[in-house]
């Protein structure tokens, strides 16, 4: 049996949790699947960040064409590099080489959907994304494997783990949005600029990878109906709460006799569905199928070792369906 | 690309449903999965049964040996008869001559797991029981597949409809254990003995199977300490609610630092935390893994629609696996 050859590019937090699973988990691994793997390239500007994983310093490079060349070796590459048009660019052309693709990149995989499939399909190459939406929750497999057989009417998700914390300490804790803010970013949720999170972009980005997955519709993200929390008042919150409600931020899509609906909005969730008691970082995943009826699927939606845990899992399918 | 061959054994509620959904919803089962197949024999004594669900009745027979002799040309069985003896029989005669095998059989496959892993060794045939666990909710595998580079540390299940709806109407309606059991009746949750539900037994058989898989330990479901509810009084249920908890019928394992644990029993449940919102008949299975932490599972434990799309998911990945 072949030794799978994974490159990681980027070894921040996300490149770093996956780097951690693949070396300290590796016998539970290696057990389970029968696959045997190593890493030979990490694509990582800063010396510091493989020392502080223990990776070996001989395996740095900066050089893309030795990692995604069709005569590379590699079979998997793990995109954690953030941004788009460096990434998209060597995912891109990674594909078309035959080299398989894990990425978390809502963003890029979003935004530039048609084109990376098409690159995956030139190239008989894998493209699998499941960290980019609930981080180390499994939703985007099961929704194509487990449950394909369903025609699935509704998808509800609170996809942001910013500002679900945010509205969560608004609502419990009577903090101010501003306060919330920065207990986000000082807990490390938030980014620096945490514009893509409370804009609700980032939520959009995620409804867009669900739908085109669970209903077979693809919109672009920019296409969306997209309003974040900023305008979100203790007020709305508290006025909520006396109609037995939460005010979460919602991606929404329903696919039924009123034809395809879709938005992320903040939304007034009553007391007794299962989406409300989703607090702080953690995120959710609501869905209705046909056949399966309503399922939740709940977890981190972010953080180094989910998120890893979902790469990790991506990275297996692939090893598995290449032997 | 070859026609799968499928043979249902029972059309009864699970059996009906799984027939149900391979019929109705065979254009995104081809769409999404690029398989073709075909049921080929319905073993099945009441005629009424195939007429119920507009079945061919030249499909019915029952002539066992017709469909898992070796030279049957079936290629999966989906075991929906329940019971004992006669299901692990059939399902091991199956999987010794190379037939797969699909079933919901809880109670079987946790007593007989050796012996059946063994046949299907021995015949290179496929033994899936997503359906067994948590009914429609993707459980079992996503823990061998998605999730598998994770160490779990802890199982914590509601993993039982009939005895999850007893305990919600006597906490928010005041009823009577009595009356509660007489409405689940009433309502298809309880069986008419609902003996193995009420006892434990039936989440005894269920964590079973989630141990083995997700921390590789097999412990007979009868060497599981197990508690049932019926000496849960309406005292004990608001004496847990003033402590700020609610009393759910847990099958918890954890694996850790203190050993192997496990058992079966009423346990108090902080209303914070993510299962004590699961209500009525509704299941869920909660997780910490070393590389995911927390995640939750909910869904319809029960039901030939949701038990049906567990099935149909696992027949969808043997016919992959199979080409």
């Amino acid at each position: 049996m072949k030794k799978v050859k994974i490159a990681l590019l980027g070894l921040g937090t996300v490149g770093g949790g996956t780097y951690d699973i693949l070396t300290k988990n590796r016998d539970i691994i290696m057990e389970r699947t029968g696959v045997d793997y190593e890493i030979t390239h990490i694509f990582e500007k800063y010396a510091e960040q493989l020392e502080k994983h223990g990776a070996d310093l001989s395996l740095q490079t900066l050089d893309i064409d030795s990692i995604i060349s069709q005569d590379s070796g590699v079979d998997i590459i793990v995109e954690a590099l953030g941004g788009m048009d460096f990434p998209v660019q060597v995912m891109t052309r990674a594909l078309k080489n035959g080299i398989s693709v894990v990425t978390p990149n809502k963003a890029a995989v979003a935004a530039n959907y048609d084109t990376l499939k098409k690159a995956a399909d030139e190239g008989h190459a894998y493209l699998k994304f499941e960290a980019a939406v609930g981080g180390g929750i499994p939703i985007l497999t099961p929704i194509q494997e487990q449950l394909s057989c369903n025609h699935f009417t509704d998808i509800m998700g609170i996809l942001n783990g910013t500002t679900n914390y945010i509205l969560t300490k608004m609502l419990k804790q009577g903090q101010s949005y501003e306060d919330a803010l920065a207990g986000a970013k000082k807990n490390g949720f938030a980014e620096p600029d945490p514009t893509a999170d409370v804009e609700g972009i980032d939520c959009a980005n995620k409804l867009c990878l669900l739908m085109v997955l669970a209903m077979g519709r693809y919109v672009n993200p920019q296409q969306i109906p997209t309003k974040g929390i900023t305008d979100v008042t203790m007020e709305d919150i508290q006025a909520a709460y006396n109609r037995g409600c939460v005010i979460k931020l919602i991606a929404h899509a329903t696919l039924n006799e009123d034809g395809f609906n879709y938005y992320v909005k903040p939304e007034e969730i009553p007391l007794d569905h299962p989406l409300a008691s989703v607090s702080n970082e953690f995120n959710a995943i609501y869905l209705d199928g046909d056949a399966v009826g309503e399922l939740m699927f709940y977890g981190k939606g972010a953080g180094a070792l989910p998120t890893g845990s979902a790469i990790v899992g991506d990275i297996l399918a692939i090893m598995k369906a290449l032997q």
